[in-house]
């Protein structure tokens, strides 16, 4: 398989955590992670994980995806797994069609596993890996006896993806957990569109509680010249100088445009909320000037 | 003991499951739930079960119980702990009466343990075991040397029911927790009445993210007979047609009936908000007609 | 080093936990809590502990510190830390400063471990630890290889705290860490002023959920004639008689005083909600008459 370049562990550190790499072979994907719309997290999906894999450690990425937002959830996703070890396992239930035709499946991205619903949710995902040479193999999770036992059709993210990302953990081979597919559903993931004097974005994530908006200008797509102290972002009337490294280098309160956390370039308040400012609606556009 | 009915592990895939078991016997009783109405979930708890479990697994079921509401939870853990693994410790801090008369507890029922406030909160718990055959000890856990010092006398769940909950899954056994019982605290969980040409019920829970109402409506009570295409279910003024198998049966935006995640009947709206919608409260008839 | 007062494991159960105490050599600094003002759980965070520390037992203490607040995160870390087992490491990301000059430390404070800014928001532990004889001991963590590729340069709670934390974890000795520092950042924590007819006092935590207002009259520093059955407590035109030892003594919906969960007395209505009756502010001025 070929090796995701996440960019880390950089070059630095990679002696410290090769140390521990014997740890992620065989014992290997003891590690899941929950995503989900519920608002909450649900301990049942945990309980019915640890039947089957009693040594999991679980851990939610988060449980406030906006209601079905298959958009939102896809780029929340691809701002969080990478983080996790390799054979890390990640389930996601952003789900409106549950108990429809729509296939639950398996992918496994690089390095990573992802359990959840073929509607779209796993799409920037998929585009990273492609940008990145990763292989990406997906099954259709159609044995019943990987599942729960069903006791209502609606809830597949506690009956069939917690039991089958659990017996992915407790060691069955991906490939026997159902037929391999080639035609997985794909949403749009639309990537900034870059000239040679600026690019057309758009508002991807909002995180409602810090109030910082995520657009889709990725930092390792700038131009090789591109200047962050000469270039400005506009959303909507408001037209913001500069690109900063961090918060500190403006006043309380100013609306600024910044290197976000996971490598796109974010709008925020300095110690305040550009959310309640802005009130931007997600796929807004932006644009960047340079 | 009388192994719970479950009814999962399921045949299909019994087999996988069976291969566990021993993890089950010995190194038993290491994954711990917790479930309160604190909002959100409290760090000095685990903290304190780590001191005499540092094995313990740890996930809560839920910390958003509305405060202090016993007939709530009962029947929110009912729907919830039997999916974790047998030997599973599921504390329970909604304690209205904490520091009052009111005893500490550990229960065991079936193949859980439950340590809690005797207040009533376990009497879903009780019912079903006794429906299905469980065998349910009680214990007075009055012995101070499984306590943690106690620095009030407003947080048991901290300084009482997790160093017990600890001391469990570290080995002690239940019956040296403290004297048993047999004259603990029930309050009523109301089952819904059923007669020949249909049943009247309850709202027993309701989700406040996603807005769905469970009602008592037990799958497994309905009549033989029983045809979901052409019962009704009333509530308030509003008659739905049909019990449906899931979502993906009606169109965006409608209300409808159908088999909810704990095998009880629930109302919901397509991709949107019963509760929004119905505004119903715990407690509000149902009526099933068939 | 001093072995923390922390006044636990009471005598009685002292030769419980003894027989576990071998666990904590050696394989010693395996939990880890994080405390945030970022409103929910981040995921990328225990992503990256579990890449360095794959077997790390991870709990939040909170997510809900009111954004950037410090005074309040030092408090409410005061109320919580303790309780997990020595060796833990604590990590925390209250961090208005994030990006600048600020340097990111481990504070060793007792037998517990602190990774976070250097901003005062370990103020409180550090005078607790002065005034129970805890050793202190602060490393500036400016080694690059104890880090996550830094992406930005906005996160270092999920790039630079996590990772260290995991690296400590994993056994990696605190002083190979950075290097020592002994001009720590403080911030005020003010004890309460007692007389002998009385104290004045402030609010220094408001939980909002439940609604308890905390002071900052400490159990143990009270007079030793202290009769809690006469004395008063004043907030704002409040006066509210004696302080109770649960909230059992009062009848619902009364606002009474009472000691609370971590030795502080707290202000609160039984089955009901002291901030919603009383909306005060952090600080705001208390006063105890004996």
């Amino acid at each position: 398989m070929t090796k995701p370049d996440r960019s880390y562990p950089s070059e630095t550190d990679g002696v410290l955590r090769k140390d521990l790499s014997g740890f992620f072979e065989g014992d290997n994907m003891k590690h899941i992670s929950i995503t989900t719309d519920f608002g909450s997290s649900v301990g049942s999906m945990r309980g019915v994980i640890w039947n089957i894999a009693p040594n999991a450690m679980i851990s939610d990425i988060t449980s406030a995806i906006p209601p079905q937002d298959i958009n939102y959830a896809t780029w929340y996703l691809d701002h969080e797994v990478w983080y996790f070890p390799p054979g890390s396992i990640h389930i996601v239930v952003v789900d409106p069609g549950v108990g429809t035709a729509r296939r639950p499946i398996v992918a496994k991205i690089g390095e990573h596993y992802f359990v959840g619903p073929d509607n779209g949710v796993f799409s920037k995902l998929y585009q990273r890996a492609e940008k990145n040479g990763w292989e990406i193999r997906i099954f259709h999770t159609n044995k019943p006896k990987y599942w729960w036992e069903l006791e209502s059709n609606i809830f597949h993210g506690r009956d069939i993806f917690s039991p089958v990302a659990a017996h992915l953990a407790a060691g069955v081979p991906v490939e026997e957990l159902g037929e391999e597919i080639h035609d997985e559903i794909r949403i749009p993931v639309p990537e900034a569109d870059f000239t040679v004097s600026g690019a057309q974005g758009k508002v991807i994530l909002i995180y409602p509680h810090l109030g910082n908006i995520t657009t889709n200008f990725y930092r390792k797509d700038l131009p090789k010249d591109f200047d962050a102290s000469k270039a400005k972002l506009k959303i909507g009337d408001r037209t913001i100088s500069s690109i900063r490294q961090t918060f500190g280098e403006a006043p309380e309160g100013e609306l600024i445009a910044l290197y976000g956390t996971a490598g796109y370039i974010i709008i925020a308040v300095v110690n305040g909320n550009a959310n309640d400012l802005l009130k931007p609606k997600i796929g807004d556009k932006v644009e960047l000037i340079y």
